[in-house]
């Protein structure tokens, strides 16, 4: 694989995160392929070719098929809104590319098992966009977990939270509406659940709480509307491991702008994170006289690799989107036929089938297995 | 009332810790009834005599009926084993005593709706040792919340934590067995749902999962025996109030000592405490420009009485044992007459069906009404 | 020593500081002398009777002498302002009483040297309430650093930090007068300048810039008044240990309300402590694998004593005032001619002679040997 | 300005973040010219080639002279070791080209002074690459100084600190040399003084401590040397503002990996910073009632552009080398004649003369004025 070429379907805030990765992966790695960025498309014409220009690719379009049907493209970035995943994605499978679809697969779970299939059938690479288990921090983490250095994990607790709609008299949008889903479980439960598949392993059981913390929101042109979406989510889980769990999170937090938090419990110790402070983390050992015994903050450093491919030096830190390069490096590998530390469609399936779980446990007020 | 004999049961570490505040109280607060040690009962007369002597008390006895019996004494304070409570309690009321119990009340919830009839009939003072709510940063965000400053509360986090029962080379003993309760429901629950009480009222249904991080432990002669309680504890949690919630508890979480933590998210902002910092609180309100809006870190200071009364300075810092303190001068003032922030029989008992509820949901599988 | 009778002079905040600690030690500890609250002096006797019936002393006096000439007195705390020390503990000296004094020991460095040369000249107890190196957490760093778990300490920082003079609106009041002393030098320096003597050794040079925030102050009644102390200092030190190290302190510092704030660099290690966190710190140890390797925050915890003295469990935290019961306990060990951890006279006079360096170094512009 | 020519000299660290940062600037701002990068030059012709092909360059080169000639070249990156950069960044302007050079300077003020020289007689943009001044959370405490949120600032302190140098293990190399300059010193003090100049103003006297935390290192070969060079610094500063401080550097502090941190006191509020978390910053002001008053953190938001470039969210975080990203865009803003937030060769001398004039307050253990 000398070269690869690239296109884009979306140029939102997640189809410039891709462009951004594409544009750096090499820079910052050294060792992939030669990549071309090829064939973007837009809405239409002219913000295709604004965009074109700006995030460096060569050719732009109105109308996504077209990408899909341009010969040199090889992998196909897809970051348009949830509804149109299903049918782009399975579209270029179909068409032999590869794809990185930007998460969660679909709204609907029969739409997410269709893309499943496609991925399965065609034998092309087809993983979704899950960026914070790339994080070095993380992988770091996972390692540590896998070695057993915090012994057997028995519970885990799990938060993510942001503030976005915490304001009372924030009008009523399409996100207070039924058709957008079930509320913070979609927009949030994917990303914690996406951290314990890699870190723990799979979820067996979930029984949910969910909760409107308003009731209704006012409207923009007066009046008030009642909301139909949960802002709120709390589960019990209990995981394929054996460990016991819960999971919280909430889009009207008042003070959490990008809190991914989550506490896991070993039987020789403790590890703590949160995505507000993402070069950081906090491990306890047992280990050594008991008043010298604490939480240690350890900085990302490039011991954590490949935090080595960005920075020289410790404590200097990476952002958000280079969580997106190291992803895209992923995906390559992947490409290359290579092992590689990714959700594809398949996983991806089952972090949906488990939200859909807590939703239809909430409903049912019982605990729901996710494999029923 | 000028004066106030005091006797005391039980001398281990909350023995202590009400002897403390007894001596303290008036040096403390300076406007209290002289406080008279008068009675004490250990189990021994040779131990009973010698803690006298330390503790400060006048005379001494084996037989803690003659505490109870002593005319000079006005109030008892009950620092036994939870077992004791109910009948040492109800003998110090019918005795015409006032009582200060620690808590929890009773292992059966049929002696502690004993011990609050025996409350209501001899119309003393009877309160429970919930010291966490008299810290004065715990009652300064109780302040905030009745005056709204973070709005209308919808959602709330508590979590309970420590690690003494962490390791699974600890031997079985007596905190292991079915006998001594459920598990870390019993020891920790009750804390977070004084706090809850307090400041947002009281839990109406709850819906538990409890977990034994390790099925056996060793014994001390060899072998192991099967765990017969549950070390951990996860809660949804619905309030009278409205508000939804989540309550962790663990004794096998390596690395936390004393962790009682919330979050409490409202309509206009959020506060978070953790006691192991008790010394501070973070407030977080929706005003002023977005760009400059982030959690307060609020220090204890003499703005947050009574910490005044202990030290003029802020920043400076309370103890654990200071809140004995606080609590022992509201029980004088409960005594006088006089409205007292404290924890009563009766709401010891609500608090404590909360936790037999919990227990109750996790046999079911179900959410259950706490006023069922 | 079977029974200690005591005497206060003195009763403002460190008087009932030093009350709190008399009444709590032997309850706390257990293992003392009979302490018996014989002889209070204020400034009139209806104050004195007062105070006294509140901080449970059997005698009270307008006349401070008499407490001192108090036959069944064996020890004096002095606390009232720094003005006074000398003369109050010097004549407790020479009446053969041993003195327990709040620092600094007196505005005049030819006072402070006569108050050490009586307790010299009397053979007694003569020690200074230096409370911040009591701190559980404190005594374990010099542990620490003494067993050289840090390596060779080559680098310190201490600052010591407040609000109290911060607002440029304050009126001028005493401090801001030449005849109160230097400034933030006499308020603060000595408190670090106490943890540098026990936990790194003397200082031996020290080159200092001192600073005014607000030139003039309003006056109460109208118009202003130019300041005549410096509420900031800033200074290089030299240590006899070969260390080089820096001290800040500033008493102007919004946002500071009680920070004492150390980092100590050795050649294997780190160690950070802030006293606004007093029941914690943290050590960085290069040990273990790189990629673990972290600042660890310890909590305070019966594995530091005499934590256990005060509380069973870790992380249950200690208080301000707990410090001065430690050094009372440590007051009474040596009386009792045992191994005790205080400042004394002599140490305390070398303390405020390096205070005086500093303020000499700042008017010569040059670095000045503490020894000179 | 349709576009720009690009070339870059040295292609180690400092050369690929630059190289990233060309990459990305166009797909992050979107309003830039067309960036070509077009000429690089390495040591040897394989190693350019192999560079060229990684970060996106058109043609190598192992000489730099002929990097400067290419007419297509608009503006030339200069990141070789600092030993180059005069020569370099003189040649680059002779030949017209616009220069980022990366910091500090030259080793001798001599060669920086030249360099100053030399961007005022061509008229051409010449900065260099000070990226701390560039993060978003910095901007903004600028901003906020700058607009008095927090009063007239009377004091500071900074601090910055590493630990690639505080193993005294490690074998002596070149930055033990006297030939690499004071030590500490050169490797940090510039960061922080970038930061005084922005924030703050320049800088007017110093009074300079220097320390080496070991005396010898080992050599690789057996046997060992004495150390030549300073791994400490402590500084008293004066500004031209009046404000006082302390400036303190280590090269030596175990546990700090990329610490640059400020302390900033106004007479209305104070602002905490630490680049270990360059995503958040803390605010203090006195406002509201003294009871809810204390320390803000504040995490970056699209609120503090040009954050809101990189990502719609806030909360998630840029990384150290998005810093890069926003020099770049500051450059082509001053390329293109507009107003830019720049260290330019002008700044970056004052800088430089600062740091001598520290070194020569130490040799003369005395105050030396920066203008002198």
């Amino acid at each position: 694989m000398e070269s690869v070429g690239v296109g884009l379907i979306g140029t939102g805030y997640m189809g410039k995160c891709h462009a951004l990765a594409w544009n750096a992966v090499n820079p910052v790695f050294g060792d992939c392929p030669d990549v071309r960025l090829l064939h973007l498309a837009d809405v239409t014409e002219e913000q295709a070719a604004a965009k074109a220009r700006e995030l460096g690719f060569a050719d732009s379009n109105a109308q996504w098929r077209d990408v899909i049907a341009d010969p040199q493209v090889d992998v196909v970035s897809i970051t348009t809104p949830n509804a149109f995943h299903a049918e782009m994605a399975i579209a270029a499978l179909e068409a032999g590319k590869h794809v990185w679809c930007e998460k969660p697969m679909a709204p609907d779970v029969g739409d997410a098992a269709r893309m499943r299939d496609a991925s399965r059938a065609h034998g092309k690479v087809a993983i979704l966009g899950y960026n914070y288990i790339q994080n070095p921090v993380m992988r770091h983490i996972e390692l540590l977990l896998k070695s057993r250095e915090i012994g057997k994990v028995h519970h885990v607790r799990f938060e993510m939270d942001e503030d976005f709609m915490a304001d009372p008299e924030a009008h009523f949008f399409w996100k207070s509406e039924a058709s957008s889903g079930y509320g913070a479980l979609d927009d949030f439960a994917v990303h914690p659940l996406s951290l314990i598949h890699k870190l723990l392993g799979p979820v067996s059981s979930v029984m949910a709480d969910m909760a409107k913390p308003f009731a209704h929101r006012p409207l923009v042109d007066g009046g008030e509307r009642a909301v139909e979406t949960y802002d709120v989510a709390n589960v019990l889980l209990r995981l394929e491991s054996g460990a016991a769990g819960m999971l919280c999170v909430s889009r009207s937090a008042w003070g959490r702008k990008g809190r991914v938090a989550m506490q896991i419990f070993g039987s020789t110790g403790s590890i703590l994170f949160d995505q507000e402070r993402m070069n950081e983390f906090q491990l306890y050992r047992n280990e050594g006289h008991a008043a010298n015994q604490g939480f240690r903050t350890i900085l990302a450093s490039p011991d954590h690799p490949p935090y080595d491919r960005f920075l020289p030096a410790p404590g200097h830190g990476l952002g958000f989107n280079d969580q997106k390069v190291i992803e895209c490096r992923q995906l390559l590998a992947a490409m290359a036929g290579e092992e590689a530390h990714l959700v594809d469609f398949e996983e991806g399936l089952a972090i949906e089938r488990t939200v859909h779980a807590m939703a239809r446990s909430f409903e049912e007020g019982r605990w729901i297995s996710v494999l029923d």
